[in-house]
């Protein structure tokens, strides 16, 4: 039984990997941290775990998480995370970390983007990108994995097979994206008021957005060339799910029959990423750790669709899904 | 032209004001206030405005406002309100409420609801409760109206003709209430987050709801002897609406048709209520100042439901409507 | 390993049920059955289940399904289950119906609600209804479960410990409740035609909904006596959940404390049902098999809250719990 | 006063004509038709009108229409308008057409994507788009008014200052749209059943969508040359609005500065289009006759956003606002 911290397991991916580990037949919740305001009984900070969960949300104490776990799901904020790991590394826990503070490899990118200096190095040099489709060899020797962010798991599932194969204009890819407001996380703001986002969607962060440099560096990665990609988000008035729309020009011809067969042989042997025949649809995907693609041509462009839950295969479930590779179980364990 | 100045312009209320305002043939805004950190231009406060209004919101200037309105449309909220209308009457303005400050008339049960010592006993003396299908003689004449609360609104017009005539027993009453989410203001918190109030529904203030001894003060003025209510609010997740289902045990016996007769006889001169022969439904009063009420019996037992909007009938149509009665002109004016 | 079979697996039971058994450790889906036109592949019928299901939905062959299965979720709809249900009993198949065609035992009272005859009146009689927090003993040795209707389970789930103690007058019990639209069932209508249904709620089946006797005959006997229930229910604009809100009137006097310790000791037990001290809501149980319970006094009143998700404890999940119950199983495995 | 007749008014542009025209000084409802199985009184056919409108929904009579109506809004469907228009025309009757069969000049690509013959050429000759920002002067001079599609009527005001000007590569434009569903009409269907689109986002129409020819086409006569536009609609969860991201590339370099300049000229006298300095939002157009547009750069490529609501701006709020120009009167009368 791999016994199983969550740092920062008061928000939504907190909750989210609470659920998903209680059906976890080869892993158990040992120790759930939060700050101090946002402890409690589990029962009493997440009403829907009733009955379902007895443990209590503590304030961290490293030598009591040491003792109890034998990896961490550390769901702290992003600049926040960076300030924890080397300890949990050097309590020689393994450690999958939610915040894109282990993701970006080049320093002064990540500087920049999130405007904090980067205190941790060290880690970052060896840190796995946690997107098992593509780096699973590296993920199943990783001491901490960096699970990626929503919007780039969507958007590179979308078109890693194009890139993988040099199909298309690397600076022609425009990634579409609308997400669930569950993405907005758990403190109230005006924008994400009940009465205000209802009914509404809108564009945000543009031109800005921080998933933009990380798409650019895997999809760089997929690649092995420079990759641009124009990111252009929007919420949505549903709870979850990332729909990305992905557009991009061939880099000489390719056919449709082509297309699908590329998406098929490289997704083939995958559990979690399903080839569509038709545009996939957010509900299909729900509450899954699945990715649906479907990879089609218009007028001469390739456009690519894929869905996700932003909770799941964006967050939690894919950091279990890191989890089973990491220590040898069934990658689908507990996964739905 | 009737010049009309709003106060505590910043709101759900106050925005739904300023939209029916901007329709009104006979009515014209001149001045708009709020808290400093809530002025600024109409178009910038409000975006669903730009390029309709170019009035800007400022804070409060009684002389200013003494100036420039006829009447005030007051959207500070309870307990706020009692501090500034005893300044607007002295100006000689006339005033329409939307806080419960003026409708409870008794100030024992004013100050256990809300809490508060309630400090302007004598206008709350010659307030007149706006509701005007129940009470339009009074409303023409009055210096100071209190805006019904949108609750009682859609309970009352739901039961008044059974109150009048004596038909239900008066300690039987239950008031089963769904609202939409505007209700709650347009200040963020926990609940009325999105990804927390999306596809959800809860029950509230349970025996505590100010609303309930407003619909038992104004039940009694209708029935002429005093009326318990059981008034049990939900909030639903939609952005506008309140759903009443109102249960009571007749006084003897009533037949479906009498039931019926008594309705169509009590509201077929009033302009916004609507008699229906089925179940009304939220999304038929959306955005408009109607009630569709509809009564039955079930059981032996009376059951009324009633929709209003809790922005409009439940608070700036209902507002605009006694403006309306107040200065002479056409009930309906500026309202749909 | 349970063999179990869904017959009428192409609709929204079907789908629930199929997604729970898909993780259930000690079952296994053998065989799924639907009328012809809605056959084919579980992948291509529900787009959700990609790569998690390899069966195919079939046209119902009984000596096939006798073969491959131990028992039977007949998700088929009124007056057509009965039609069924004989033949799988007579081959010696476990049945969990979900159809009301086995819950009232009152052939008359069925008749006049479900407009059709009763045939198959012998089973009626043997049929257990299953709602395991009341008759879980009948249950385990039972050959036919009559699952109860998702109205039903909240309503009596709310009111069973005062009925079951007698303190509550038999002919009070008004029963409130809102329910999400997918209890309308797959196919599309009118009335939930998303822009119509979106933003709206609204009351329907007044005064002749199908589980008002349903609710009348359990509580009957849990009560020991007749009992009268008003059950009226509405139509909301979220995917699940039935909120119910039950309100009677004490039979003489009971404390608040008395009530919490009155649910508390009759639910203690129950792994399904808590008691919470606050209102429930939707969201906290939507995709499981609990069920969320609060009484308390307003004002000389019991009010009772209930939720539960109509699509899991208000069946997929129920009939499972029933399963588990039928074949020894720990009674929650498989259910969340 | 304008006399107007509807045909087809028991849709959903039906009832946002109604809408609009019972506000209306200086035009008036006269007569309204439909198909026999959805004639009735209008309080019949739309709840949300009792009281509010004493007409009935005839069945079509041209004589009577003649006799009665100044102007036609036909909202009947593509390829059924064009068997009554040419009467209508002849009965000496100004019509808007809100069908796409006067829309495309070039009758071969009509014939391809709406998969019919044209049986009108000789009207469609002289029909002109009834785009005001672009086509002012010829709609006063109009008999017939191919009413835009509400796609192109989004994605045309996003970038007509910059085809006007030429300051795009006029292959390189992407239009990526989320329509609320209202946009699919009033008949219901599976995708649109509220428990399968609630919640959900999908796209649809891939490569096929009929309003892309008539994008190219009216882009093509703003920009006096041949466009290629590839359009991609999305459904979301909400009622009402379109939202539009359109992505294009600069001819040669454009700054920040000279953008927004580019657009605050081109629409700085227009009454309904607003030039915002960040993204818009669909809930700030909601119900209006306004189109937000927000122009930016984003690596080196020109986005465009707009936000419209497909029923006014995109269907019966510009076929007011054309009636308006036609007679001469007040072009926001009636349109908020």
């Amino acid at each position: 039984m791999i016994r199983v911290a969550i740092i920062g397991a008061s928000g939504y991916t907190g909750a989210e990997s609470i659920k998903i580990l209680l059906g976890h037949s080869e892993a158990e919740l040992t120790y759930l941290t939060a700050i101090p305001e946002e402890c409690g009984a589990v029962e009493d900070v997440f009403p829907q775990f009733r009955g379902r969960c007895g443990l209590e949300i503590e304030p961290l104490d490293i030598d009591k998480l040491a003792e109890l776990a034998d990896v961490v799901l550390c769901c702290l904020p992003h600049k926040v995370s960076m300030g924890f790991v080397p300890k949990l590394l050097d309590a020689d826990l393994k450690v999958i970390d939610f915040s894109a503070d282990y993701r970006l490899k080049d320093v002064s990118v990540y500087e920049k983007f999130y405007a904090v200096k980067h205190t941790d190095r060290d880690n970052l040099a060896h840190a796995v990108y946690g997107l098992p489709e593509l780096f699973r060899d590296q993920i199943q020797d990783a001491k901490l994995i960096a699970n990626p962010g929503c919007f780039p798991t969507g958007a590179l599932l979308a078109i890693a097979p194009l890139l993988k194969e040099g199909l298309i204009e690397l600076d022609s890819i425009v990634v579409n994206a609308v997400t669930g407001s569950s993405g907005a996380g758990k403190n109230p703001s005006v924008k994400f008021h009940f009465p205000n986002m209802n009914e509404n969607l809108f564009a945000y962060g543009i031109g800005t957005h921080r998933h933009m440099p990380e798409m650019e560096q895997i999809a760089g990665e997929i690649a092995g060339l420079g990759v641009q990609v124009l990111f252009q988000p929007h919420a949505g008035a549903f709870d979850r799910g990332i729909y990305s729309t992905v557009y991009c020009s061939p880099e000489g011809r390719i056919g449709a029959e082509r297309l699908v067969q590329l998406y098929d042989d490289f997704y083939g042997d995958e559990p979690f990423v399903q080839v569509c025949n038709d545009a996939p649809a957010v509900k299909n995907i729900v509450g899954t750790n699945y990715c649906h693609v479907f990879p089609t041509l218009i007028k001469g462009r390739v456009v690519c669709f894929s869905v996700i839950d932003n909770l799941v295969k964006g967050a939690s479930g894919q950091a279990i899904q890191n989890m089973n590779i990491l220590f040898g179980l069934e990658e689908t364990l507990g996964l739905e």
